[in-house]
């Protein structure tokens, strides 16, 4: 039967979705099914074999009226969604960048599932939001971020789900700020400005706030810069802006500001490198930007989705972001005591995201997230050594934390001896990816094709990072000849 | 030892914080800890007695360098966190609108973050992107959308944490849409209508599009029109806003559009009550809309954080969120077989949230969906019957499934009847939610101060909905009186 004909026959005995005992045997089981999963991680082939509409031939085209015992719909998931999942906690994962886990992190996360509150406001879960101000000025001062980004100096943290609503919020926030300074009808004459290595995080955010799409612009980089971002180009087109009347708005780099505009720099992934001393340097001129945002679910073990953000004036984002609706007036926001979450994001509810985040520092502690953050370095600074010992391949950018850029070298000069090494390259990568062992990624740096290999997933161990290379070394003039 | 002396010494043995045996016994722990949670729940105080600030006063201002035994921090939790927790999983939490919560919901959402795929595009994980579409598919069936949502039809569904995501989201499509027909230099032209009693998220969601304020329509409503939007109000504006050269760009309501503008229909709460074939006539004129909205994690027990939202024609909402990245590209996404999510929302990265979705779905039926609707809405009725009978109270406007908006009567006639009625009726919820046995809020509804209680979190039964009642009718005559 259908679930759409008519209305449906509830079942005999009452619903209780939450019945504690219930719970307790469906909840064991499926930390039994994640053991499983994991002990057997190595086993999937890390990007899936499936073609495109694979799960709709599995299951059924209608919701289903009847209730499903629990233990048939886990068999369900193995049997349908586990074939077609690219296994982002398989060892041999080494693409985009990692998505870690831990232990803690999943265990905050289901107890904040089972507590879900909708922390809008201060009110609605005083604890939530608590949490979450104290846990981001403990990262704040692990990374080392001035003072002026903790609470007690008038700046503060939030999470956000990604670096978009981030560099959103914070854009919003920027806005504001410059069109008050020069006058409510500026709006299009606001500029934004960013690396054309930049996330297109950024201008996705300059798309949605409005941003005319002539106002954005992107600075080009140069490999003889290691394509990072030269102040004077920057400095360079933000005072021609300003010279021709418009308002630059918002940066989004790791350089200070001018023109009064709003500095944010995105360490989505470097970010959780800082927590060790010897990386901190990455972050220098951090003292002279408005805001800051990094990824615990990159690289510090929280799971998805985990993104700081930190402002150094709290007010300039609430008072651009906030909402003051009759339904959620109370004492504690009118008291100016309290933090309000609602005000420092897009959304207005939002889950229990610190208690993972607390989880994972408080049981694991800063010796092992720094431990963590070195041995994915050493590895990747492994794997860039075996390529660069192979005179067949290069390091095409210096190894940025755990992530490598290489390929393998033309093998003559000239537009056409960088033509064949693209179609070489963009072969081996396939080659290996199709073996099912391994999973890394591309990109096109200065217009070269670049292999990227992002060390890092939670199990990743050393042994995985060596058969990795030997798998690209194997391959590797096969490759060069099937592509020519 | 704080931890921002110095590199921190990593404990000896190697650290492995996905280790399976580790995360076996940390899970099952937190398993039972949060039946433990379960079965005392009614003894927290729904809303607790905490100051702003209390947590820094029970936890240390900088993280700890060292790790910590997974059950002592579990034990921090229960006795820093949980004293300072709203309940919103407490039967006798009757705030705002409840957030429902199920085992299946749970463990699904466990799972998911077990796997924790960063499923951008389909490729990145084509499981979690089929999944969400399939799932999506199949609530548009139970609640009877019109199949011009349907995936098969050209429309879709995405998964949001937010409604506000899904508002933003569709207003980007919508000022998209208007541009193209009018020429791209009138973005300040652009004007935008919702109802005075549209949730703040629309003007935020404005906000942060860069709609400009004074193009903001709020149309008024009035208690004879049991506070909904009328179209001949709203046609008249648009058509104002026409004649003067302006471009009517987006409607947030629920009736059918004009002007060409988009359409979107927020049915955060209501949406889910349409499992239900006899509430399905609230959407009525569904068919006439560009999309729609609506929220499982509060009716329809998925658990933070599940908005669904649905577009007639995926391409407007695609095109105008789409990124196309060197390091994203790949043969799926370019063969135009595949969804890829990141064009559908803000963020790049996004959660495995089809899963938990998936597994209510299946677990429970459509049977046991529709039984869990219609118990709230009875045991709503039952308030509504319980304050209608009792001359002192009044029931404000019609009960909206079960969401009774209610207070006490003005003694006299006039506006200083009026003020009285206000202030006795703040003191009556106030004297209420001290007693920490219930938690209710209250809104202003056309100038009227009424108490808003919302049945409806998971553990909710007739006993509790009964008691809440009898402690507002006992302590209603000692709140007039202390409130002249």
């Amino acid at each position: 039967m259908g679930s759409l004909d008519a209305n449906c026959i509830a079942s005999p005995r009452g619903f209780s979705p939450l019945d504690i005992d219930d719970f307790r045997q469906q909840a064991h089981q499926t930390v039994e099914f994640i053991c499983e999963y994991y002990k057997g991680i190595e086993s999937h082939p890390v990007v899936p074999q499936v073609e495109p509409g694979y799960l709709r031939r599995l299951l059924p085209e209608t919701p289903s009226a009847q209730p499903m015992p629990f233990a048939k719909v886990l068999s369900e998931v193995q049997a349908t969604v586990l074939p077609g999942m690219t296994h982002w906690t398989n060892p041999n994962f080494f693409a985009y960048f990692p998505a870690t886990l831990s232990s803690a992190a999943l265990c905050g996360d289901l107890l904040a599932s089972a507590l879900n509150p909708v922390a809008f406001n201060w009110l609605s879960s005083p604890a939530v939001t608590e949490l979450e101000s104290l846990t981001l000025d403990w990262l704040a001062q692990l990374i080392r971020l001035p003072k002026g980004f903790l609470f007690s100096a008038g700046g503060g943290g939030v999470l956000q789900a990604t670096t978009s609503e981030a560099v959103l919020c914070t854009l919003v926030a920027a806005r504001k700020m410059v069109l008050e300074r020069a006058g409510h009808d500026g709006a299009d004459k606001l500029v934004v400005y960013a690396s054309d290595q930049t996330h297109s995080t950024f201008a996705k955010a300059c798309k949605i706030a409005g941003i005319a799409p002539a106002n954005i612009r992107i600075i080009p980089t140069a490999r003889e810069d290691l394509f990072s971002l030269r102040p004077d180009s920057l400095r360079a087109a933000m005072e021609a802006d300003a010279a021709a009347g418009l308002l630059p708005a918002y940066v989004c780099a790791t350089v200070a500001g001018r023109f009064g505009a709003w500095v944010h720099v995105d360490a989505a992934y470097a970010g959780s490198a800082c927590v060790c001393p010897e990386f901190r340097h990455h972050l220098d001129g951090v003292d002279r930007v408005d805001s800051i945002s990094m990824s615990p679910h990159k690289w510090l073990l929280t799971g998805l989705d985990c993104c700081c953000l930190w402002v150094r004036d709290r007010a300039r984002l609430t008072t651009s972001l906030s909402t003051d609706p009759e339904y959620l007036k109370n004492r504690a926001t009118e008291s100016g005591l309290v933090v309000d979450y609602k005000d420092w994001q897009i959304g207005t509810g939002r889950r229990f995201r610190a208690l993972k985040l607390f989880m994972v520092m408080r049981c694991y502690g800063t010796a092992n997230l720094q431990s963590h953050i070195r041995s994915d370095v050493r590895m990747a600074r492994g794997f860039e050594e075996m390529v660069a010992a192979d005179t067949r391949f290069e390091v095409v950018v210096p190894r940025r934390f755990a992530l490598v850029c290489f390929r393998m070298r033309p093998r003559r000069a000239g537009a056409d001896g960088e033509a064949e090494a693209d179609a070489a390259n963009r072969r081996l990568l396939e080659e290996v990816n199709n073996s099912g062992g391994i999973y890394a990624t591309h990109t096109v740096i200065g217009g070269i094709y670049v292999i990227r290999f992002a060390v890092g997933t939670t199990l990743t161990e050393e042994r995985h990072v060596k058969a990795a290379w030997e798998l690209f070394r194997a391959k590797a003039d096969a490759a060069w000849e099937a592509a020519r």
